[in-house]
């Protein structure tokens, strides 16, 4: 039990900012004192800025990505092979493939991966919506982005098998060394993925 | 230039969220999802502690603390020590030693330290208020708490040169080892401090 030292309003700002992720209690306190002092330029802006945002931002019915609108830019995006899908867990893995510019293509937000053990099945995913989504026709190619952990490649095999009937391309990213990665930290996995994987030089 | 993703009212609260300490672009655009999917639990609620910190907050014309009222919670505390004044360098200061205990006593924050360098000298400072405090009476101890560095140290003989006329008693923080510290990491300015304040043990 410490009483507040600054009033109530502050003390429930420090304890939503610390849900953030990033941030602890003692970022969180830092954080709410940065705000605080720049009153007009941060925290007022940020305030209306997430009213804003909770206001308008929509989950696309179509792929699953977040956006002011529905369906999202990216799936109304006339420049952007939408014959093509990239299958992938979260919104953020969405965001840092855009990042990079990976292939410009369409999206398929996964919402997660399937695992039992966190009571996590198919219904709790939009598979089926990707699988209307293949059914409806247009897709070519669906590239599963998923992570390459023991859930992301079971989840990569159950869509594989809802897919089989469909005449769809499906790939997966290679696995192999990140870009300035060094060799010594690496683990013995994506050492032999590389290695059975290596390219004309 | 990179195209936004995901409107440009998402993009807006990545950037100002990218603007708190402790958040760089990347866990900005991290904080940013992680609101814009828990809209209702999270986004809303802190929009709106937001806004109302933003119209209630108040710096304290008496001590320079922040807090929603003025003359601040600190300054009308009943049951603090108002004859012995801590002066800090920052609100942030103010906060660490009240988590801290450390001394159930007002405050007088200073807002910053006198740096030539960067243009800051007395006026820039609340030493004036300070005086004013110290000449309208009952202001038994004034314990100087500002940072360790050359411009704190520089402050305070400041502030004691300015109140080389008044019958107040001036104090510091005392110098040694941390809790918990270890010998071996600290600097020799320190533990020479600690071995000349050496106490019976």
């Amino acid at each position: 039990m410490s009483k507040t030292i600054a009033g109530p309003e502050i003390e429930r700002l420090i304890q939503l900012l610390a849900r953030l992720p990033g941030l602890g209690p003692r970022s969180a306190r830092r954080a709410a004192l940065h705000l605080v002092k720049r009153r007009e330029q941060l925290l007022q802006p940020l305030g209306v800025a997430m009213a804003e945002a909770a206001a308008r931002v929509k989950v696309c019915a179509n792929c699953g990505n977040i956006d002011t609108r529905d369906p999202c830019t990216v799936c109304t995006d006339p420049a952007r092979d939408q014959s093509t899908v990239v299958v992938v867990e979260d919104v953020s893995d969405l965001w840092a493939l855009e990042r990079a510019k990976a292939l410009n293509a369409a999206y398929h937000v996964l919402g997660g991966v399937l695992s039992p053990l966190d009571g996590v099945g198919p219904d709790d995913l939009t598979i089926r919506r990707l699988v209307e989504r293949v059914a409806a026709g247009g897709v070519e190619e669906l590239v599963i982005a998923v992570n390459a952990t023991v859930e992301g490649q079971t989840t990569a095999h159950y869509i594989t098998d809802q897919l089989a009937d469909f005449d769809v391309k499906i790939t997966r990213l290679a696995h192999g060394v990140p870009v300035g990665g060094e060799l010594d930290y690496l683990d013995e996995g994506t050492l032999s993925a590389a290695m059975r994987s290596r390219t004309r030089f």
